[in-house]
């Protein structure tokens, strides 16, 4: 309604504004500008007329009121006064759209001072070159003139900026239309993160950041050195120029995490698994794949681009996969593709039992351990590897396979090094043939540039330290049971799994965002509403992922903060959803009983060796045995670790209580310090 | 043969070898050691045993001297001692064959001392666990136990193993098969690099950090500030917290370069390229592709992915575009898709007269900068930008779209931040409605981690840099034109081209490699030699890739070395091929006039403002102005900028004569300082 009015008000107002195409308008009214992100390009182009400028700038003060008293202003006094801004202004930021209102403002500001300067730039630019004819008197114009071109570029030819239009149209009329949020996680405070106003600062319930690796004092050390020494970008393929001594440690240390004789690594692991997986299926004389029907997007693109069968069978459902394995003759080349941990709903795939088939029926075993990896074993290899967990923890840091575990078992591993590890970049580990065949056939791995080493040597110091210690691990789980324990107590509906994942079930696309937006505007909670296509219609939900580094009081606050969102907002409750029948698992009549993959005993709960939870003002602890040995890995290509001075990286020096060269038998400890 | 003879000697010597299957013993000698990349893989095992591992460290002490001299020792005496290392030890690791000696017996000395502390702790391990029945008594039978299992792992099953194995001795057979070199490229050095042993120096001559930018003090600047307030990973994808002001910022950087409304990042090129292509094929009805026969990996992976037709038109000929343009109706959506530099052959596409024939037929035009961006036009925006040089020099850094000119008529330009601009990462720029239909449907950009903040902040300061100075991008091609003509003056068959690539024909893919192997043995220089798939059977070459970073001492070095390289290997000169009527481009009897892109007066060569080349010892220069613009750029994220203090980065430190706080108006000059 208000951006319709909006526009009429322009239109109006604006001469030139008649010119503009419908579309067009439309598209600048639902675009976020790039320089400030929470309003229109439509509003930051209306700041540049000279007519719209000032009015709006005017308009923008009383919008402001008016939105905030909208978005229920008793709330706003509550929230503390941050510096240098009126509490009046930073309460509204927090609702979604008092915030465009502000940012238009301060952007009318800055940019009415910018302009001048412009303007008489333009002109002259203008004057020079024949070629720029339209002068920025009028943005609009100007935009408008470029915009409206003849899209069809030769008369009866296809209309494509037309066509553009109608399938963003698609979008906003079936509410998948995204919008981003801008969230910039702070290093030296997380979970905080601030929006598009680096004063205005949320809690981040939602990052993938599983185990806040991207801060870690050793992963943030080795990156700053690696900078220093190999400078920014891999300058290459892997074949020309890109194949450093940090891809291939970090490719040992992956082949080593995951006792296989080999591992390579890819731009991310959509890329890992969408290349592995069209070659696999088109190398392999009529391969037909089994896919899970929850596997994620970039499995289905690799089977879709392989061009072989696809088979799909019904989630973790065992029967219905050897119902489907059993119709094709024992020869035929098969391929089981499925997960460990189902990012969006928290269940757990059954590696073993699938193993078991695998074999029965000679079919490979295909599993993405994306969201395992880091989290999962004694040290971090994934669900297949926690399944041994005693075998693998005796076993050490040996890289060797250890005959008939569960990882062993399991041909092909993928996993990325872009959530737990808090890097980026994705890849596969298997047999020897089977990594060299894909790194000599897949176009995806062959013809890019290879990821830089400094985010390769932070990612290696990253499992490094993960597969010393794990502690981290722990912690996040017991973070996870104390959350999914208060939603419990408080009516609202986790939908259940065994894994860290917290689903909470919204079941429709409109009040999930709205929950979303009244969780950032009213309690400086971020958690990102997931719609369709991500899940199926109906099941729309809340998504929070709990880290080592949330305090009790900040999971104590997130649930209170649910909880009245729930309220407020009408949202059913687990008692609700009981009464229909249930829903997505949730409120059934006969539940399953989930057993967490974690035990009590490997949380170390049973011989009190479980890690301490952070309380308000504690720092996270940094174990100064991984750091140490994590650090040594490097003594090869950086040389021998430096302390650093006075003027090093803030974080280490806040994090590391760094004292005389570090002795070479650090205890194993757990240097806890509260600030 | 001398692999087949070490194989049997190892067969006699170990009891266990019998066991395993050829195929894993061809992969094993194969496959380079991760650890130690110069060693296979059976080597690296070998040294592990206890039988093997003793006798090898004496042998490898005779390797060294045998395969020395089959290199041709004579000139080893020439290369200077490095610290700490005997010269025939170093002269030895310019010798591929050789090196993998020393670093076996290297490897043989450290392993046997960290393995008596494992074989302990695995037999500890071993007795607390009966799963990991086969101890490490002797590794080559623990993992040839587990190379050798069944593969068929059902009888009558598909045998996988076997399989890859006969995959990858195709490659073998048609020499296609890649060995990776190890290339740390040392931002201290630039263009030196140090090969698998730090000590080992090479100069790089085929990397594709065009300019160098990968060093550059503010980018590296940029990234360590970055790094201390955001820390590594994005933690999700760009709807999931993995949005932030870096990548907006870059994206706003991006589209304002190219004057687009909007750009749009991706894991790589790769993938914008595939995920983009493959979205708009698939999404517009009937749509026919109009490829150029010699399009990227990347490109043909998309078009082929869209499931849409694919047309191709031979290289850069128009009239066999527009004889297929024509056959289609005018309604029919077309997108006509090609690049700007060819970086195979390095001839550049008619941008112009592409753009003339589909707003003829009513085409889209999709052009790919890859090899330009960063390198052509005044702000480095790439050829198209180029072409109306004046026109957008005049224009300073508006973002605006100035109608008329080549780069405002395509309709989507794709670039990588991962060559010239020395970073990482991919995009894609146009219209509004353009971009947010790829952002809201492509799968390949939805579903994946962003990447880190970190990187995003080290190519937005590349870029804005290279928008503000010029220099880089003339020395490069002044330095291009120098080894061409010396090339030319020795009878080097340069394969003729207007842009920055110089393509060394030789013909034959093991002369190319050996050519290859012989300027790194010999001469310490680094070229990769590009094979088939690469470029046509027939045309292998060496790709040489020349920067502003490298002096005028190295490039005649360089020319002298290839000189006498292809003496000693009696490989083919202009000349000859002149006999044989020509070759790919080489030597023909009528040749174009091949005119550079940039022009002598574009050089500064008419006015005298062209760049001085660098000397030996002299640093490269680095121009204060562009650097304080694009500081300011990070003011509203990262706070002002604050001189860096004794233990910063050595880089800044090095290169940047940074003194007091950095006054507002510094001179747009030219730092050039010399050692």
């Amino acid at each position: 309604m208000d951006k319709l009015s909006n526009l009429a008000k322009f239109k109006s107002t604006c001469p030139f504004l008649g010119r503009t195409k419908t579309s067009t308008l439309r598209t600048l009214c639902t675009s976020a500008s790039p320089r400030f992100p929470t309003v229109s390009k439509l509003t930051e182009k209306a700041t540049k007329c000279p007519v719209m400028g000032p009015a709006l700038q005017i308009r923008s003060k009383q919008m402001v009121a008016g939105y905030a008293s909208l978005a229920g202003s008793a709330e706003f006094a509550k929230i503390p006064e941050h510096q240098g801004i009126k509490p009046s202004a930073v309460d509204a930021q927090k609702c979604p759209h008092a915030s465009k209102a502000i940012a238009a403002a301060r952007m009318a500001e800055e940019l009415a001072q910018a302009k001048k300067a412009k303007a008489a730039k333009a002109a002259a630019a203008a004057a020079a070159k024949p070629a720029t004819a339209a002068p920025a008197a009028c943005p609009f114009h100007a935009t408008s003139a470029s915009e409206a071109k003849p899209k069809a570029k030769t008369p009866g030819g296809f209309d494509y900026e037309k066509f553009y239009a109608e399938e963003l149209e698609k979008k906003h009329k079936d509410a998948s239309y995204r919008y981003f949020n801008n969230i910039n996680r702070l290093a030296n405070k997380f979970p905080i993160a601030h929006t598009g106003n680096v004063k205005d600062e949320v809690e981040v319930w939602c990052a993938n950041d599983y185990l806040g690796m991207g801060n870690n004092p050793v992963v943030l050390e080795t990156m700053h050195r690696t900078l220093d020494t190999y400078g920014h970008g891999a300058g290459g393929t892997r074949n020309i120029a890109g194949n450093t001594g940090m891809h291939l440690a970090l490719e040992e240390e992956l082949a080593s995490l995951h006792r296989k004789p080999a591992a390579l690594v890819f731009s991310s692991c959509y890329v890992a698994n969408d290349a592995t997986l069209a070659t696999l299926g088109s190398k392999l004389p009529g391969c037909v794949y089994f896919s899970d029907s929850m596997n994620h997007a970039s499995m289905i693109q690799g089977m879709r681009h392989s061009g072989a069968k696809r088979v799909i069978f019904k989630h973790n459902d065992l029967q219905d996969l050897e119902m489907k394995l059993a119709q094709y003759p024992k020869e035929t080349p098969k391929i089981i593709a499925f997960e460990s941990v189902y990012s969006m709903c928290g269940s757990v795939g059954p590696i073993k039992e699938i193993c078991d088939l695998a074999e029965q029926y000679g079919a490979l075993t295909f599993l993405d351990e994306v969201h395992a990896v880091g989290l999962y074993g004694p040290r971090g290899a994934g669900v297949a590897e926690h399944l041994d967990y005693d075998i693998h923890k005796a076993a050490g840091q040996s890289p060797d396979p250890i005959k008939g575990t569960i990882m062993d078992r399991i041909d092909i591993i993928t996993g990325t090094l872009g959530k737990a590890y808090g890097a980026v970049g994705g890849y596969i580990a298997g047999s020897n043939d089977f990594v060299d065949m894909i790194r000599s056939y897949a176009a995806g791995f062959i013809f890019t540039t290879s990821l830089p080493p400094v985010n390769m040597a932070g990612a290696r110091a990253s499992i490094s330290y993960q597969k010393e210690y794990n502690g981290d691990r722990q912690l996040k789980q017991l973070n996870v049971r104390d959350l999914k324990s208060r939603f419990e107590a408080l009516d609202i509906p986790v939908i259940p799994g065994p894994s860290h994942i917290v689903p909470v079930l919204v079941g429709d696309p409109a009040l999930a965002r709205l929950a979303s937006d009244t969780l950032l505007a009213k309690h400086n909670v971020y958690v990102q509403a997931i719609n369709y296509p991500t899940v199926a219609r109906g099941e729309e939900r809340l998504r929070f992922t709990v880290t080592p580094g949330h305090n009790v009081e900040q999971i104590a606050r997130l649930a209170r903060a649910v909880d009245q969102t729930f309220t407020e907002l009408g949202i059913k409750r687990t008692s609700d959803w009981a009464k229909l029948g249930g829903h997505a698992g949730v409120g059934v009549a006969d539940p399953k009983d989930v057993k967490p993959v974690w035990s009590d005993e490997q949380l170390g709960l049973h011989d009190g060796t479980a890690p301490a939870v952070l309380h308000p003002g504690q720092k996270r602890v940094v174990d100064q045995r991984a750091v140490q040995v994590t650090r040594e890995k490097f003594n090869d290509l950086l040389g021998p670790y430096v302390e650093p001075t006075a003027a090093s990286p803030e974080v280490l020096k806040a994090e590391l209580p760094l004292s005389a060269p570090l002795a070479a038998s650090i205890p194993a400890a757990v240097a806890a310090a509260s600030a």
